[in-house]
C-alpha cells in the first residue's frame, strides 16, 4: 500500500541512520508528517493530534505511534510490521492532564532507551514546547538534541520515483493554471475561479487524480495582490485587475508549485515593464543553474539579471520543496538568498519564486526545477509571461 | 475589511484581557492563526512562517507582527492602526541563526516589557520549542506562563454574527454533501468525487462563496473506512463499498462539519444495524442536550442510548469547533467524553461525531450544533441515515 517499494524506504532509513550516527543521536523522534511519510509511507490527515515515528540506531524498523483510531491507517499505508504500530487511547487527545508524549516516553522506557541521546524537531509545526516538557518530565535521563533538519536534509535529493511523482504533479498544475486563466473574466467571483482551480487540482488527468496541496490556492486580485498569501473572496473580477495565481499540483503529496499573473484589460506600463524584467531575470537565472554552485550564487545571478531595472526584491527568490503536508510545501532547508551556502546537487528540487509585491499590486512568475547532472530542468511547460484577458 | 465590526473585536479583546488579568498575564503572545484572526481579523495563508499578535493588559490595541511581505495583508485584513503592524525582514525566515521570536522580543524590549509575565501557547502547532528558547534567551527576566487555552476558551461562545457565518457554512456543507452522494457510483474514481466536493465547498451558493476548510475532505472507501482520517485515492468505487464522507463548509473560516456514510449495493445486515443504532443514539443525545449539563453527561447519554447494542465507541463523541485554520477545525477546549466537566452554555458550538471504525469498515453520521437557551439547535438540515446507492 505505500507508494514506494520497501527497498526505497530502507535506503532512506539507512541515510537517516548514518546522519543520526554522525550527529550523536541514538533515537530520533520524527514528528513532521512529511518525515513520517518519507520514512514509513504513513499518510493520513491525523497530524492535528500528536503522533510520530521513532527511528533507532540499533533497531531495524522504526515504530509508528499515534491515536488508536488512526492505527489502522498506519496498517494500511506503511510498510511496518504489526509490532511496530502503536496506538494510544483517546483520553490522551487534547487533555490537560495526559499527553501523547507521555505515551511515547513509555515506549522508550519499555525498550530501554530512557537515557538515550534523543533527537527531536525543535522548530516544526508538530512538536510543541509541551511535547518537550512531557519528555523531560518522563525521561529525566534523556539527552535532547535538535534534529529539526535531519530528515529534511535527507529528503532534499530526490529519487527517480520521487521525481516521477513530481512530474505527475506538474502535469496537474499545468492543467490547473490553464483552467484558472481561462475562467478569470470581469464579473466572475474569485471564489468561483478558486472552485475550478480546486476541481482541476484534484481531478488531475485521465491517468491519475491529484492530492490536496500543502498550501491552498493563493489567488488575490486588485489591491490584495500587494501582499503575499491572500486567498480569494466573494469579490467579482473587474477590468483593470491584476490577479496573482500561486497554485500547485500534488501527487502522493509530492508537489509542483507554479505562479503566474493575469491582467484584465489594457496592461499599464509599469506592470508590463516589471513583468518583462522578472521573466527575463527568471530565464537568465535558470540558464545559470547547475550542480556545484551555491544557493546564494543563484540569488546573486538573479539580482545581477534585474540590476538597473526598477524591480526590487527584498525576500528570498526560492526554496527547496517536494513532499509535504499543510501548511507548507517548502522543505525548510535551503533558500535561494544571500548567505545560504548550500551547494546544488543533482536531484535537489527548488521553487524559483521571484514574487514582487508593491504598494498597490504585485507580479509573480515562478518555476519549479530539479538540478540535473549538467544544469537544471523545469518540471512545468507553461508560457512565462504576463497573461492578458 | 475585517469581517466583523470593530466593536466586536473590541469586545473579544476585553474578555481576553479580563482573563489575562485573572491568570496573572501582562502580555499575551497569540500564535495560533485562529487566535490572530479572532483578535484582529488577520487572514492569510502566512502561518507557515512564525507570526503573532501581542495583547497588552495596559495598551489598548494589540500589535501584529509577521513577515514583511505579509504586512500589507495585515493592513488589508485587520482593524489595527499602522503603528501596530510590524513586519520582519526576510532573513528571519527559516534561518539557523536568527529567529522571528528574536524580532518579537525586540518589540517587547522597545516597549519596556522585558520583565513581564508573558503568556504563550505551549501546545499548538504554531509555537515551537525553538520559539520558546528564543524568548528565554532574549528576555531572561520574562516570566513565562502557559496560555494555550486562553483565547480558545473565549472563542467558545459565539456571537450572533459568528453564528451567522456558521449558518452560511452549513448551507455550503448541505450542498457539498448532496453533491458527494450524487456522484458516488461504481466506476467513478474517488479523486473525481473529491474534486466535485472541493468545487462545491468553494463555489458555495449564489449569494456567497466558501473558504478552504481546516481539514481536507475525508472520504475513504472499502477497507480504508476502517480508520479515521484517510482522504481519497485513484481507486474506483465498486459495488459492496462503504464510503465515509467527513466534509465541511467554511465561511470566513467559520466551519460546519458533517459526516455521512454511503453504501453501494445491498446493505449488509451488520452495517444496517450499526447505522440504526448510531442514528438513534445521535437523535436521543441531541434531544438531551441543554445548557447547564456537562460535556461528560452528553457522552454518558450517548453511551446509555447505544447500550445493549453491538456498537462500541472508545473515542470521544464530539468536540468544540468553530473558527479555524488547518490542520483542525476543533477548538481544542471541550470534548464530549468522560471526565470533561465543561458546562454547556448558550452559544457554544460542538461537532457531535460518533464515528465508528471497525476492523473492516466504518460508519459515520454526525451533527454540528449550537447550545441554545433551552436546548440545542443543529446547523445542518440533512437526513440522518445510511445512504444507499
Amino acid at each position: 500500500m505505500p507508494v514506494f517499494e520497501k527497498k526505497e524506504y530502507k535506503k532512506r532509513l539507512k541515510k537517516v541512520k548514518e546522519k543520526m550516527d554522525r550527529d550523536g543521536i541514538e533515537v530520533l523522534l520524527a514528528s513532521h508528517p512529511a518525515n513520517l511519510n518519507y520514512l514509513t509511507g504513513y499518510d493520513g490527515w491525523s497530524f492535528y493530534v500528536h503522533q510520530g515515528v521513532l527511528v533507532f540506531l540499533d533497531r531495524e524498523e522504526p515504530i509508528w505511534f499515534g491515536r488508536e483510531q488512526d492505527s489502522n491507517g498506519a496498517r494500511l499505508t506503511t510498510w511496518l510490521k504489526e509490532e511496530n504500530i502503536r496506538g494510544y487511547q483517546d483520553d490522551y487527545v487534547q487533555s490537560l492532564t495526559k499527553h501523547p508524549m507521555d505515551y511515547m516516553s513509555d515506549i522508550l522506557k519499555e525498550l530501554g532507551y530512557e537515557d538515550c541521546y534523543l533527537g527531536v524537531e525543535m522548530d516544526n509545526y508538530y512538536f510543541t514546547p509541551r511535547c518537550l516538557n512531557s519528555i523531560k518530565n518522563n525521561l529525566n535521563q534523556v539527552k535532547i538534541k535538535d534534529a529539526n533538519q535531519l530528515v529534511p536534509l535527507v529528503r532534499q535529493i530526490k529519487s527517480s520515483q520521487e521525481l516521477k511523482y513530481m512530474h505527475m504533479a506538474a502535469e496537474i498544475v499545468e492543467k490547473t493554471m490553464q483552467k484558472a486563466i481561462d475562467i478569470i473574466e470581469p464579473g466572475v467571483r474569485e471564489g468561483d475561479a478558486a472552485a475550478e482551480v480546486f476541481k482541476a487540482q484534484i481531478s488531475g488527468t485521465k491517468e491519475f487524480t491529484g492530492d490536496y496541496t500543502a498550501i491552498a490556492p493563493i489567488m488575490p486580485s486588485a489591491e490584495r495582490t500587494s501582499t503575499a498569501h491572500l486567498t480569494w473572496t466573494d469579490r467579482k473580477y473587474q477590468k483593470g485587475d491584476v490577479v496573482l495565481l500561486e497554485l500547485a499540483g500534488s501527487k502522493n503529496k509530492y508537489h509542483a508549485p507554479l505562479s503566474r499573473t493575469v491582467y484584465i484589460g489594457n496592461v499599464p506600463e509599469d506592470l508590463a515593464e516589471i513583468s518583462k524584467v522578472v521573466v527575463d531575470g527568471l530565464n537568465k537565472t535558470l540558464a545559470f543553474i547547475k550542480p556545484g554552485i551555491t544557493c546564494e550564487e543563484v540569488e546573486e545571478k538573479w539580482r545581477e539579471s534585474i540590476s538597473g531595472s526598477k524591480v526590487v526584491k527584498e525576500s528570498r527568490v526560492g526554496y527547496a520543496y517536494g513532499l509535504n503536508y499543510p501548511p507548507d510545501w517548502g522543505e525548510h532547508t535551503a533558500s535561494l538568498r544571500p548567505g545560504d551556502k548550500t551547494i546544488l546537487q543533482p536531484g535537489m528540487t527548488f521553487h524559483f519564486m521571484p514574487g514582487i509585491w508593491l504598494d498597490k499590486f504585485g507580479f509573480e512568475c515562478s518555476e519549479p526545477f530539479v538540478v540535473t547532472e549538467n544544469g537544471c530542468e523545469t518540471f512545468v511547460d507553461f508560457p512565462r509571461k504576463l497573461f492578458v484577458k
